[in-house]
């Protein structure tokens, strides 16, 4: 993809946001591309090739915002976004002459994306021509958080290599829910207390609870894994209740 | 190496091709350098340091084509391109003054390979200076696919992160041997249909084989892993056969 | 932080030194680091976010010397390169104008340290603005050798991913020590010989000692890995006495 990109675009300046996805994890990558593209300068392209739909009829999309361009297959990849952004143009990427003259069924992200992104870093006045404006795309199937009887229920969607975990919920959702520091956080069977404002408010080793830095709420372990000292997985219930 | 590269060409463009090769798994990377070279620009530098003969007296070779300039120990990691790339200049890169002052015998990634391949960066036209023309060169160490009684037997090379496994079976092999769409696969033991165009030709977690975007039979799963669900590893037989 | 630098700094070349540090292993960042800086253009920034005690009081500092500016938590990473290098000028990193606007408790290496490099990058004759001039600093816990009756005892800090093992034994301190080549290495219970001058002087598979590119004592395999053969881990005694 590299590669493609600078034979079309040879003074691009090319960054790996990340390869830490997993295999197919389309929610997980929509939320690091939330947490990220806000601190990347204005104008930037985003090639978003989390796609385990290549080869299928899944669309690809391209989106302009006030921020920049995103490319990625309509699979929930940009619904978060999509969500939080203005003055969107959203088109389905159908122009072939974008695409390398040769596309292969198994990885557009060389054949389609790397060359689309590579042609709108060079001349983002082209981008009313990668294809027609939509209005429709998938949306993210992202677990919502269950409120019921002054419980929140929210869920771990994925981790991190620190063994952090990362749920549902967000700090502004909880605020309008009316979570205060009285509330106390469980973690399956596991109480964690109250939300904390950082590591070091629990000793070496213990769990916690706080608001990482992308305002989600986090389950972690002071200078260790959660994952591992908690037994996490993707799943599992992320509970917040008066105490 | 990238500190010695950009103390030498402090603009040079520099991509990782991947870190994901096995240790010392030389065929893995000639086939993955094949795969990736014909995308990267004219005259760009693949700088390939998968050497497990470090410290004994394996050449360093350095090899000039239409396409670029190649350098990599003399152990097979070249051999792919070697066959198929015409125009060729291949030399033993012989001459200290490309390298760093002091060379360990551990690490000649950075004290060998970097320097030179940023001085070659640099000034292209150096290359008659790296070190004498030679002929002969190490082939690459590489299961051939085995014909008989019209059966084609295969076997499995490496697996990428994904699970995916790929082949010794390219396509124009199989073309040559009059492979047709009423062949099949098996994999070990476990039948996996006819070469397939796509993933989503089979559903979600079935196994299947086709042809990857570099023309090589891979056995996958749809949107899952080859490797868990079938038990791959590597040196199992791939055969195809008449239905 | 790649894109705050970049936001800052639109020119900057951004290079991953490495992303294979363990959590929260300060040791192993200070050696690499050590290791590394030396290969790198004068006037680099070396952004070194190993920060365990990120959200706590630990300090931020920057650090001026001949090769360039080094910034990191006040954790000990520091403490080989101001040992080594001279002309120094260490700072606490206070000034909060270098900082992004909203600083998180979570996440300092986006918040403080990535926009105090792109402004130092883009304007070092600034470093005196980043706080106040400091002299005392974290030491690294680094377990000493042990020198006994002719034998001395060092051990196994951390491994990479080939299976290597790195010791706390530097080629200087056994030469100090009169270490010769009649010496003998012993890990754990198994005895790997003399120290070797590369990985060629034993059979494939084979255990040996030898000075790394670093000059470090390393405890390998011949194209293998240590770490697997000699069921190796961190803090295992590797023992040095003549035969």
């Amino acid at each position: 993809m590299k590669g493609v990109i600078l034979s079309i675009t040879p003074h691009a300046t090319l960054i790996d946001l990340t390869h830490e996805i997993e295999p197919q994890n389309v929610l997980q990558a929509a939320f690091l591309l939330e947490a990220s593209y806000p601190y990347f300068p204005e104008g930037s392209v985003f090639v978003n090739v989390v796609d385990p739909g290549v080869g299928s009829k899944r669309r690809i999309l391209a989106l302009k915002t006030s921020r920049g361009i995103f490319l990625a297959p309509d699979n929930g990849l940009l619904a978060r976004i999509l969500d939080r952004e203005r003055h969107l143009e959203l088109r389905s990427v159908t122009n072939s002459e974008f695409f390398l003259k040769k596309v292969s069924r198994t990885f557009h992200g060389r054949d389609c994306f790397a060359p689309t992104a590579a042609r709108l870093a060079k001349n983002p006045g082209k981008f009313r021509e990668v294809g027609p404006l939509v209005r429709d795309y998938v949306r993210l199937d992202f677990p919502p958080p269950k409120v019921r009887g002054g419980k929140i229920a929210g869920e771990i969607i994925f981790m991190d290599h620190f063994g952090n975990a990362f749920t549902n919920l967000s700090r502004e959702f909880l605020r309008n829910e009316g979570v205060t520091s009285r509330f106390r956080v469980r973690v399956g069977k596991k109480e964690v207390g109250p939300i904390r404002g950082s590591y070091h408010e629990v000793e070496k080793g213990q769990a916690l609870a706080l608001f990482n830095a992308s305002d989600i709420l986090e389950i972690a372990v002071n200078q260790g894994s959660a994952r591992e000292k908690l037994g996490l997985r993707q799943g599992i219930t992320v509970e917040i209740r008066k105490s």
